[in-house]
């Protein structure tokens, strides 16, 4: 089942994409305000899929998406975790996920622009799969881990290069305003059979620039789940953006930044197309 | 003014501190959720004042205190923004102020346990002065930065030192559940005359362990709002920890780390003192 966050008429909402149409689960659920509280104590897949035939539903013209999850209590991003993407930039080996953070309020939605700031021309693409925390929890072992998964979803975790190497900590790069795709929306994990085969792609302007299997991550999702939960509680609606491949923009050569009008789309393998235009900032 | 958030029977409530009391600010804006939605569109301190005469009010013992801001959007925290610690730990100058991030989940209270983790025994105290955000703004000016500042208050950025250098990101070591002190209660800028000229000190079981004055901060908060507000729009309730001076415990010799029993303070002049017991995670 995909799930996303939308505006009807202006209205945040919450609810199921099928067939090209957006189910308005909000109508359902009066009093869960949000995605993320849904999947505090989500319904059975099979209890939502009969409630969609009596549901309003709408067509993906008539609402606004949002990011999926627009307010997670917590954005966890992993830096560094695929071995052709250490290589390109240099890093040591790492003993530890290398964990960076991204406000809620820096992302934006599929098919709202990505904004490239006055104060750089630096401005990074990388696609990346995107982690929904489902059942709350704190030292979550590794056997237990996907027990705790929600879902699946596009991520870019688009960066002001310059800006992420200021100092040490990225922070300041990975937090402008408008840089966090996410989206189009988030699938249930039993409509993906087998995650390690599927396969991340990245193309500007159509053309190819990432390309990786999930097989490939350094710190497998149960790994970061564990490292994560060691030190904090997960809860519903957290995001875990799991790390990106090889070939992004700074270390090509020559270098290749994004620009206003350019178009990327992040492509996950039976997830979907997280597919955003660049603007300059006004 | 002193404002605070604090429980009241059990109901998240916010409100005045004065004499020793506890008014309920709760009760006269019924439609404002919280200390941070207040500091949206801040009342004048002496239209609050005035009301306080008919405002339901507690002695201290019958509130629980709340982090000052329990759940703000952000929380900045800046590394190495003292000389005394600079030097310390022996990282270089830097051009731009080291930032890294704290979760909301991860805060406690005045007079609420910091919790050693299982894992650690490299628990560490970092006395600094919170910058309580009111006004929202994105490029503020050195020059405006101060209307953009609701208030001050103390903050402990206890550490988890050996998670924090698992990797280059200090993210794991600073984000541990029920490490991030923030209290008792935010001074309202009206009330501190001179900013610059007052002092934090940290105590540990009563012995001095930290002291300087603002004046030594290497990035001022005018220069912190400045830079944090190139990348991203400060909201009201966002909090910018603005480092801790020089006297952590993992740079002593020999080492001193906190450990169950210990009672740990972070005082700044005219602005209070933040108490707190250290106990093992269960």
């Amino acid at each position: 089942m995909k799930l996303a966050s939308f505006l009807i008429e202006g209205h945040p909402c919450f609810g199921v994409i099928k067939g090209g149409r957006a189910y308005n689960l909000s109508v359902e659920y009066p009093d869960v305000p949000d995605l993320k509280s849904l999947l505090v104590s989500f319904p059975d897949i099979a209890v939502i899929k009969a409630q969609l035939e009596s549901t309003p539903c709408y067509s993906l013209d008539e609402v606004q998406l949002l990011p999926v999850i627009p307010n997670p209590e917590k954005i966890i991003c992993v830096g560094l975790n695929y071995e052709s993407h250490r290589l390109e930039t240099g890093m040591p080996e790492m003993k530890h996920p290398v964990l960076f953070t991204r406000f809620s309020s820096t992302q934006v939605a599929h098919g709202a622009p990505i904004v490239r700031p006055k104060v750089s021309e630096k401005l990074d693409f990388e696609g990346e799969l995107a982690v929904i925390v489902g059942c709350a929890g704190r030292h979550i072992t590794r056997e237990n881990a996907f027990q705790h998964v929600a879902g699946y979803a596009c991520y870019n975790d688009a960066s002001i290069r310059d800006w992420q190497m200021h100092t040490g900590q990225f922070t300041p790069g990975k937090n402008f305003d408008n840089t966090g795709a996410f989206g189009p929306w988030m699938v249930t994990p039993d409509e993906i059979a087998d995650l390690e085969s599927q396969t991340l792609t990245t193309r500007l302007n159509g053309e190819q620039v990432q390309h990786a299997p999930f097989s490939d991550l350094i710190f497998d999702i149960p790994a970061l789940i564990e490292y994560i939960s060691t030190f904090c509680t997960l809860v519903a609606g957290d995001v875990i953006v799991t790390g990106t491949p090889g070939g992004v923009g700074v270390k090509r050569k020559p270098r290749l930044y994004m620009k206003a009008g350019d178009v990327i789309e992040v492509e996950i393998s039976g997830v979907g197309v997280l597919k955003n235009l660049i603007v300059n900032e006004s």
